[in-house]
């Protein structure tokens, strides 16, 4: 009966193609992984982690384990609102959505805000997991690129006018990652931040603003998020991900309380996991998550650093790439011309992977020469080895292609 | 400035109403909660918890508290898939989608199948949590009733033959919970199963078949999946929420693999915590879920006879309903004419509450005389005293309605 079924014709929405990013060539049990865009795992408080579950499970679990009733929830929207005003967000703990992740609450805010057709400018390049969601929410992207300040706010500002001149579509949403820039490692200037909340407000779109990585800051000064400037046109989207650990997956939305609304009502009158908000809840009772991101911004800038040392020695004439002042990323140019999507294979056959140019990007015709290196991952020697293997495996890469076996 | 903004239109598939079943009156702190679709929460394997809980995070937490790379999600997906065995589903871990609860799977389901305006069917009571999702899928909604053996499938058969004579649409998807019914306590028969699974198959629809309480089985029965009949044609679903505990949020959706890659594709790139995913899998490489669950259907039909006994005792002249063969709940029909929604705030006063049954229809003039209690949350006294408090809440709202007091 089976070869008889009339082929079904799933939902347009339905992405064809594999998700981007999920290329990752590993073919060496000790490949050193400059790809994964994750925390170290042993910076994880283990301890206080394991005290706090088995709290949220032994004296709490008559509430935590179920659906809805234990007070983890009320703690870690408290805690979020609270620490938002560091950078310049007023707001209550009724206005901060709790999701599966920032990427949940990414995925929440295209499926309030656009219709099919609809209009999302991002930023060029970007996260590629942004991207998958837009492509998913038949929208129509357009992307706009970004320099060392971020953002190049004035191009979209000429767009908006010039889209209002000639009668094109404005956008409904502008995604915007303002701090230590995934993958670009830029931060977005405070005068551009002033003014992108201008023009959500004037042009009457939603900023997504994607802080994943503010916490993660090496220096000493606090930009106002966009937020700060547009509360009403901006969703702003912040993780424990890379404070405690993304196994958790716990990620947070703070906008509007209408547009909270409209957001968690994706949750079809569900909300997301009570347990593992417990645990976090009873973390922040008992450990200073703040003192515990310093020591999360030691370790990282110096693994920054050895990064950025790596590339000096042995890369340092052949590329040129962003000094981060916070994050996970450096995002790398190739001087000459280079395809990053083939010499990743040669990366992979030498024991270091990175991601290719061309998965943060919207068209395939651009990144060609880019590559995103991260250095949260690895341990500074790990940094080092990986980044003389990617030089290796460079050196094997030009050789190869101009015909000529290598010194 | 602010005073200045443009009003903003949000998508058309933001629900405009507060989600079905939010609304349920509890005044009192000693309020006996019939209304809760819960697991009794002494019924949670706390120290199994604990002890897979600690292993999740001290020993395999530099994987488990990852965004990925644990071995707990393969653990719990070859578990599901064997187990599935019992309802005659032949399936692998590859073709098993974990997601955060059954309620996100439906979700997925509704995106990768539904466009705007295409139809779903639904059984007539049925479960308001899926009814929230399918009305923000934009779907056209129509309802067919249950009996003592579950859904009319000869009424659906008519529907499809009448809607293929008069050129009207067929469904896209069927949703179907055949196994002790949310909220009507019912299963469906085996033929039952097997001519819908056929229907799905001749006509080119979707069964979403939720089968969150099949494991809850007080007889010694299996009927075998819709599933099983229509592989290709059937989304199946279901959840460690009412075995393990729902705080964990774990559910799954079995498809055939070209689905299942099409649902799994609205993580994005993402998956499934797992972290919650790593402690199941300790939990059952270290304990027998399987004796848990024998003990967990021993419990429940004591607790099912308790609220019949209690229901035959205080209301037995006044009421009709169903004896579930296993799950959580009783449906109950009033005979006299009644509006269980006002009903409800009588019964809020007297410290109990339950669903009145307009939550589980399409339309508000169905399920007046109908109430959902719940078996499963509460203890066996506290059963007997909350059906004592309904009917005593019902005496006063006759009386009241009468314009007498009661005696």
């Amino acid at each position: 009966m089976e070869n008889k079924l009339t082929p079904f014709v799933f939902a347009n929405r339905v992405p064809q193609a594999a998700p981007m990013g999920a290329a990752q060539a590993v073919n060496r049990t000790d490949s050193i992984p400059l790809s994964y865009g994750s925390p170290i795992s042993d910076s994880f408080p283990y301890e206080e982690l394991q005290l706090a579950a088995s709290e949220a499970i032994v004296t709490q679990g008559h509430a935590s384990l179920q659906y809805a009733g234990a007070d983890g929830p009320a703690v870690v929207r408290k805690w979020i609102a609270e620490r938002s005003a560091l950078r310049g967000i007023v707001t209550t703990p009724e206005a901060v959505l709790v999701t599966y992740g920032s990427g949940q609450a990414i995925d929440f805010a295209c499926r309030a805000i656009l219709e099919p057709g609809d209009s999302v400018w991002v930023e060029s390049p970007t996260f590629f997991g942004a991207l998958n969601t837009f492509r998913s929410s038949e929208a129509v992207l357009s992307a706009f690129p970004i320099d060392a300040e971020g953002l190049r706010v004035d191009l979209v500002e000429e767009a908006l006018e010039a889209a209002v001149r000639t009668g094109k579509p404005l956008p409904k949403l502008l995604y915007c990652i303002p701090n230590y820039h995934n993958p670009g490692g830029v931060s977005l200037s405070a005068a551009r931040r002033k003014r992108l909340a201008e023009l959500a407000q004037s042009y009457n779109f939603f900023i997504l603003e994607d802080d994943a990585y503010s916490e993660l800051n090496f220096g000493d000064e606090y930009l106002p998020a966009i937020y700060a400037y547009a509360p009403q046109r901006t969703i702003y989207l912040g993780t424990f991900s890379k404070t405690i650990a993304p196994g958790l997956r716990v990620g947070w939305a703070i906008a509007s309380p209408e547009t909270i609304g409209k957001l968690g009502s994706f949750f079809h009158g569900s909300r997301a996991s009570v347990f593992t908000q417990q645990i976090i809840g009873n973390l922040l009772r008992n450990f200073s998550l703040e003192a515990h991101i310093e020591q999360l911004i030691n370790r990282y800038r110096q693994q920054r650093d050895s990064l950025l040392a790596a590339l000096e020695k042995h890369l340092g004439a052949l590329v040129d790439y962003t000094v981060p002042e916070g994050g996970f990323f450096v995002w790398l140019r190739f001087r000459e011309e280079v395809d990053t999507g083939v010499l990743v294979r040669y990366a992979a056959e030498r024991g270091v992977s990175f991601i290719d140019g061309r998965q943060f990007y919207l068209s395939p015709d651009e990144g060609a020469r880019e590559a995103r290196l991260s250095f949260s991952y690895c341990e500074e020697d790990a940094l080092e080895i990986g980044v003389a293997r990617l030089a290796e495996a460079y050196r094997i890469y030009l050789a190869e292609r101009s015909g000529v076996s290598p010194a």
